[in-house]
């Protein structure tokens, strides 16, 4: 008696994620080219050749909605956002896992296209993916797909780069522009036709990383400005030090397609997620040299760091000259945009 | 303006997930207990002192339904199954990545019963939760709590063992009865009043991996008997080297509270799942060791190795002297038990 072929059955069924023919079916069908190596799918650990030295570790969960949206989908993202976590660390990302959480009744055509996703991801960031696993849960118990990344990446620096190594007199400096991703989840979610319509920055942050520490720059702390933005992140940064971040209002990057969709829609550039733009806190003797590395993508300086109060503080600067404090939001304007 | 106190709100809040004060106070108040460094929460990513040798690396996502059991919960399975993957790999298991995707609405207390667990579940493995990451979906988009856990372990073995490294005249060894974590899960969803209850059998096995180590035992493949149970790892263990494994049903082990309720409910236990067992697969010469080191624990020889069709077989012997093929399950009797 042949088994149903799941590449003929349009959705995915719980049966799935049981361990039987059926799974067999799945991994062989559609996920083991996501493997470097398919003997990696005999196993259920892999056995890693890595290259001597200290490393670094991280873990994302993705659960974006839409699962699909203008320059990107769950599958860059999940690839991108580890290896983002790990390069933000100072670290070069080396191996990925995989984790699925399939709802019974996906499209099975839309989960190949975030596996074909997740392998061109993988290409353009350099890492590959070694292990994974798969459960499907029943109609109505999820929703689509949710994915899991861990990542290994090798460090390249040696001192910690975190909230605890930033001091009075550092500089600030970001990447890019900023709330691409989170219009772009917007765009996706509410059906807004945005002409021309504007792509998520979901991209990998290793490369901008490596120039700067090849530039001799020295890093006291890298943090990507995914959940929350660049509001959090730099609440987050000012906390532990009790550090006053003092932000130019007129510096901060925002495009004018993505400044005119969020006031349209009440939406400030500063809290709107993103996912390929991060926040150096660099040494002011070196500020110079950071955006050479980072002006012709975009980097911009937009502020400096002060002593501050304690558990810190943010300062706006506005083009007038009058100053305000940014109040943390308790959580976020757009829920699931990674 | 004094934000709610986390501690004082009973439920899960889309905002716990936000990246603003309500997640940092979920992670403060509930989660920062989690990690052996408490200043491993101030970044993406932690940085590795492991030691020098050869890393295994393993990943899963928990999605079993209940959260809680007679003999365990989502959080002792989420550590124990991923340090127990890492042990079937020959793998000292060293270091976890803890992903939580909460559905909004989750009691907090619920949450703290699963952080303990994970805390406790961490201890009896030796391992570390050192990274971690928090989403929070909405109502009716999860089911309460999916975990993922990723981990690296170290290689205490050179060879690679795997279902390759089977050949005909080995022995198969389960390391002690079967179908009891099945049971549990089915008593829980099901409200069974199994009188005295059946607790789950998940509990840590490189302790188990390591004795056999230190004997001196050659392990060719180990295989815990987790979805699709026993019956499962035979047909996977059988397909890439052709083989024939011969089972001897008369010695399977299976208490006798599981086998009753197996009976009266229609289950074979050998198809339910364990989240403490496994298979090992050693040469004939070392058969006596292995047992001298599983049995006891109640370890059992249950059958040999043997050439096979293409993709293998599984050849059960009834205690009457008859044989039968294993039929490959398609999908698993008992949907989310892991």
């Amino acid at each position: 008696m042949a088994e149903p072929d799941p590449l003929a059955t349009p959705r995915i069924q719980l049966a799935h994620g049981g361990g039987g023919t059926l799974m067999q079916q799945l991994i062989d069908g559609e996920l083991r080219r996501l493997y470097a190596d398919p003997h990696q799918v005999l196993h259920d650990a892999a056995r890693l050749s890595l290259p001597h030295g200290r490393l670094a570790f991280t873990t994302d969960s993705y659960v974006v909605h839409p699962l699909e949206f203008e320059g990107g989908d769950i599958g860059s993202l999940a690839v991108t956002g580890t290896a983002n976590d790990l390069a933000m660390a100072g670290a070069r990302p080396l191996v990925l896992s995989l984790g699925l959480i399939l709802e019974e009744g996906l499209e099975i055509a839309l989960l190949r296209r975030i596996v074909s996703s997740l392998v061109e991801a993988a290409r353009r960031c350099g890492v590959s993916i070694v292990t994974g696993d798969t459960k499907v849960v029943e109609r109505g118990k999820g929703d689509g797909a949710f994915l899991n990344t861990s990542g290994i990446g090798l460090l390249q620096v040696d001192d910690p780069m975190d909230p605890l190594a930033i001091v009075p007199g550092d500089q600030l400096v970001v990447s890019g522009d900023l709330g691409r991703h989170g219009v772009a989840i917007l765009a996706a979610r509410h059906g807004l036709d945005l002409q021309p319509p504007l792509a998520s920055d979901c991209m990998p942050l290793w490369p901008a990383v490596e120039a700067l520490l090849a530039a001799g720059v020295r890093l006291h702390c890298l943090r990507d400005l995914t959940r929350g933005g660049l509001a959090s992140a730099l609440q987050e940064l000012a906390a532990p030090n009790s550090l006053e971040l003092q932000i130019e209002e007129a510096c901060l990057p925002v495009a004018e397609p993505v400044r005119r969709t969020c006031e349209l829609l009440g939406f400030d550039p500063l809290h709107l997620a993103n996912e390929g733009r991060f926040l150096a806190v660099v040494p002011e003797a070196d500020q110079e040299r950071a955006l050479a590395v980072l002006a012709p993508a975009g980097g911009t300086w937009i502020g400096r760091v002060a002593p501050g109060p304690p558990r810190g503080r943010v300062l706006l600067r506005t083009p007038f000259g009058s100053e305000r404090v940014l109040i943390p939001l308790s959580g976020e304007l757009l829920p699931r945009i990674c």
